[in-house]
Order: C-alpha cells, then structure tokens, then sequence
C-alpha cells in the first residue's frame, strides 16, 4: 500500500478514517519511504487522561500501568478512550525513510508535537520501569512518524523537562505573534497571563510589536508573580468569567489581540467584551464553547474575529524555545511551575 | 441609573450580568436615551426552542402557547431555558431615545438581528392570535433595543419571508466576502452549498473576487438544485463527515478559503483536510466543537486559520439582501426554501 502523509496507510481498522480517529493502527516497524521510526524513551501522557486511569484504579499504580499498557498494545496508540486524550513521547531517533520532509537525522533526540492519539506505537518492556504514580512513564518500544507528523528535536542547552513543558505549548505564542504582527502597534490583553501558554504569549506579543501588554490573572499570587517577571506592561486581577470586570480590567476601548489562555468554561463572552472594535481574540482555552463565542459576539454587536488557537504554526517550536531562551524572567516561570508539577 | 450600550441597565436579575446571562429583564416600556422601543407584530422563534416546547407539551398548541406566554411573562424575554435559544421578531419602531446609533425612524418597520434571548420583551395579548402550531407567532407588545443592538429595515421591494429568511443568515457571506476578498484570486469551497447561508456564501465569494467556487452537497437532489443556480464554478457530492472522500472531492491542493454551513456534527477535520496551506477555514455550523477543530488541525500539522463565524460583521443586512436581488438563481433558492418550511 502507498504511503500517505497523515498516515491513511496504518489505519488497521475501521478502513478509510483518519489515524486519529482510528481504532487501531498498524505498528510495523518497517518505515515507509516518507516515515521516520523513533525509539521511545518515555510517554507524557496526557493529564486529563491520566487522572481519569488514577481515578478509575483508586490509584492502584500496578492497574494503572496494566492498563495503560493494554491499550497502546489493542489500539496501537496511547488514545485513551474515555477521554479521548493521548499525550506526547520522546526518543531517539532511529531510521529516517528517504523521502521523509522532517528534516530529521537518526541519533537526535526529539519530542513527537502530534499528539499519541495518531502515533502508531509499539511497546516492548511491559512499562515496567515506570511506577504508575505520574503522567511520566518510562518505556522502550519504537513509534512511527507520518509526513505530516511534527517532531521537535530537544534542545541541547535546556534541561528536558523545562523543554517539554514549553514544546507542550509552543502552538499558543506562535500564533499570538502572527496576529500581533499584523496590526499597528496593538494593545494586547493575555488571559490567564501567568500560566504556561500565557506568560509565553505575553513574551511573544511584546517580541511581535505590542504597544501595551495586559497581564489578566485571577488572584494575588499570579498578579505577584507575573509584576516580579515584567513581562507584561500592565497586571490586573479580574474573573475572566465576568465579562463586565474584565472589560473594565482590561479598560479603555478594548484590546486589539485578546488571548485567552485560561483554561475554565465561560470566558467567551468576556473576552469579547474585552475587545475593541475590529479587534482579534484567539481563544486557546480547550473549554471554549463555540456556540457561547458566535452567539455572544453576535449577541453584542461585535465586529471582533475570533480565532480557534491551532495548535500548530510553522517554526512553532524554534519559537517558543528562543523566548524562553531570551526571556529569563519567562524561563523563572517555566522552571517554577515544571518544579511544582 | 445610566443606560449601557449592551443593556446592563436591564438586567433585574442577577445582577452584573450582561443581558443574554440573565435570568429577568426588565421591559418598562419608557426608553433611556440610546434605546429604541419597537410595537411587536411577530415573534419568530428558534426552530430548536420550537421543537423542545412540541415534543414536551406532544404537540398541544394550547400547552405550546401557555409555555410561551410563561416564559416572556416570567423572564422579560423569550429565552428558551432548555435550549438555550430565542429567535428575532419583527416589529414598527415606536419611539427612538435621542442618542441612539441605530439609525432608525418611528413608523420603519424592522427585524431584529439580536436575538430574543437578549431583548426585553412585553407581550400584551396573550399570544391569543397564535395557533401553536409553527414558530411563526403573531403578537402584541413591545420591544427595548439598546446602543449596541442591530436591527434592519424591512425592505419594501421584497416579500416579509423571503427578507426574514436572509437576515437570519445574513453573518455568512458577509464574513465570507471579508475573508475572500484577503486573498487573490483564491479558489473558495463551500459545504452545504445548497442551503441558505450556503448559497448565499457561493454569491458572496464570487462577487468577492474568488477565482474557483466549489460547492459541496451531500446527495443528488442538492447537486440538481445548486447546478440549476449556477452559484458554483463546480459541484461536487461528498458527505462532509469523511474527511478523505472531502478532500478529494474539493481537489487538488485543497480550497484556500473553506466555508462550513453544514448542520452535522463532525466535519472539522474534513474542512481542514479540504483547505489548502496558508488557508482559511470559517465555521458557520453551531455543531463545530472547539477541541475537535484544534486538535484535528495540530494533529494533521495544518497551517490553517480557523474562525469561529461571528454572526455580526458591519454591514451585513445590506450585503445579503443586495446579493439576493442581484441574484435571480439565488433568490429562487430561497423562494423554495420558504415555501416547503
């Protein structure tokens, strides 16, 4: 069967349905002439998946790890199927098909940017290095990378965890910059500015050509700790749930780019509010409701564009590791949350 | 107390709500200086508000009524509680504060672009002219829009139906020709072409300066509909749930710009699969869910912009009815469509 670049040719079954949306995949450790073969080092899975196994297993670790183990060996992925979630892997790669446009070498160590949920996956040692007790999982086996598969080569001069939890949200100041840049020296307001995707996003606005940047946080010890980073030119506490307080937060006629990066149910309305006319709100908050964003911006009348925050931008990765490299108030953060993780 | 643009002013309870949140409205009839009161002539309801209040009441007109009655009686609005939804009305302004932006004239007679769930509503005559039996309800009362509400003049050149039926979609093709016309000579895909906000997109893409027009339609009788029209450069039939047989379909290296207006859960990935490098995806259908868009476009590293359809873009009352007058095989698609709803 001739290869595909997102991986038709692995589906096992049901036939003619995306990776993702695959039952199971086809983990023949022969690469195609487009595909990259890894040998995996260790799973991340994806929080929400984990805490749904540590739930169903009273947090027995030896079920948690059967488990997981019975379902990347049935599915051929790490998809979990209750929530739908996989996470990402890193390893070492190993055989690279000639026709592959990764831009990969065999030796490199790389974090796979697709999620689980479409990697074919094959483990060999029973997980039993890992002790079931994090989302970390130590693992040996080998993954497969489709054409249109990303993977990220793990920086030398960074530690890997700190790596990981920036590549984790790479997608988010990539896309940031792209729609700060493409407005005259906008006011930028970032939702939940002192997470992950936020604080990251407020380095990338500045960096793309913010006049002003707005740090919203919803108490006194994120407000604390992004003044003391100065990554933003404003810190505000507000509810983003209140769309009245946070427009008046954010204050004036609005924001040009709004960012939403708090990651609770309800800030569409919000955000909306929070933006002025002709302005964007990229919403990357996973709890967006897309019915609560297109009704509410109709509901008021405003000439807002509304992004859904792809996860993916070319050069994302490069991106986002440059800033943390730059920043070192932002890398503060990063190394503070990666340490009470 | 000082009247908001988005009608704070109105909220009963709770309060610090924006006016869609609320539980009661207030409609005291006596308009603050940026408002405007329109004399109700009818109520159009939601078809999804409709059909919960049929199924729970088994299609008993009367019951159907009563509930009607109740719910505006009770809220200050027609604010379905279980789905959520409302619907628009038409009316004849009545009185106009002397600072309102709309731009209207007592004696104009009008529809209402926001929806119910948001406008302060007082019904006077029970609803008694109402047979129950469709969501077209003929009534007395009144109605408060505020600074930021919209509504359109109902143009004396066309049937009341056939203007309501535009309006309803009006956000489509205006959205569409902003998003067309950012592009050169793009090639546009529209799925669910053959339907209102559909066909309407088809005009308002060509107009705009598109290259290729590709209309997509699930079956044959839409395929005879939208060929007769001749809106489309080309006609194709692909259910917009597989993804491969959509891309294919659409061809080549996909659409630049893709317009999704089909109803159906699950076509996200599809839409994204179809839409070329560089390109824009606009999502229309209420069924889009957020995460599946997201992830579906980072999962197939697809460097496409993905909006979330806002319903409201300046201008866009006058844009859709402009393309239906101009348009005799558009305006023959919604002559159909009124008559068999």
């Amino acid at each position: 069967m001739r290869s595909s670049p997102v991986g038709l040719h692995r589906v096992a079954e049901p036939p003619g349905v995306l990776p993702q949306a695959a039952e199971r995949l086809d983990t023949d450790p022969r690469v195609h002439d487009d595909e990259v073969r890894v040998r995996v080092e260790r799973l991340n899975l994806d929080a929400a998946s984990y805490r749904q196994l540590h739930t169903k297993h009273g947090g027995d670790p030896d079920r948690i790890r059967a488990e997981v183990a019975e379902i990347i060996e049935t599915r051929g992925k790490m998809h979990n199927p209750v929530t739908g979630s996989g996470g990402m892997l890193i390893g070492v790669v190993d055989e690279v098909g000639p026709r592959s446009p990764l831009g990969l070498r065999p030796g490199m160590r790389v974090a796979t940017l697709v999620s689980l949920t479409l990697t074919p996956l094959k483990i060999t040692d029973g997980l039993v290095r890992w002790d079931g007790r994090s989302e970390q999982v130590p693992a040996e086996g080998h993954a497969i990378l489709f054409a249109r598969s990303i993977a990220a080569e793990l920086p030398a001069d960074l530690p890997p965890e700190l790596s990981l939890a920036v590549l984790d949200v790479c997608g988010a100041p990539a896309l940031t910059s792209r729609v700060v840049a493409s407005y005259a020296a906008p006011t930028v307001a970032v939702l939940g500015a002192a997470g992950k995707s936020g604080s990251l996003s407020l380095a990338a606005a500045r960096r793309a050509g913010a006049k002003r940047t707005v740090g919203v946080v919803p108490n006194e010890t994120e407000a604390g700790r992004l003044r003391a980073s100065g990554l933003a030119d404003e810190v505000v506490l507000a509810d983003a749930r209140d769309p009245i307080a946070l427009a008046e937060a954010v204050g004036g006629t609005g924001a040009d780019v709004t960012v939403v990066c708090v990651d609770v149910p309800g800030c569409e309305h919000g955000a909306i509010l929070a933006t002025a006319s002709g302005g964007t709100v990229i919403f990357f908050s996973m709890a967006t409701s897309f019915s609560a964003a297109a009704l509410g911006a109709e509901g008021l009348a405003a000439d807002v564009t509304m992004l859904i925050g792809n996860g993916y931008v070319p050069g994302h990765a490069e991106l986002a590791l440059d800033l943390l490299r730059a920043e070192p108030s932002l890398r503060k953060i990063f190394e503070d949350r990666v340490e009470t993780e």
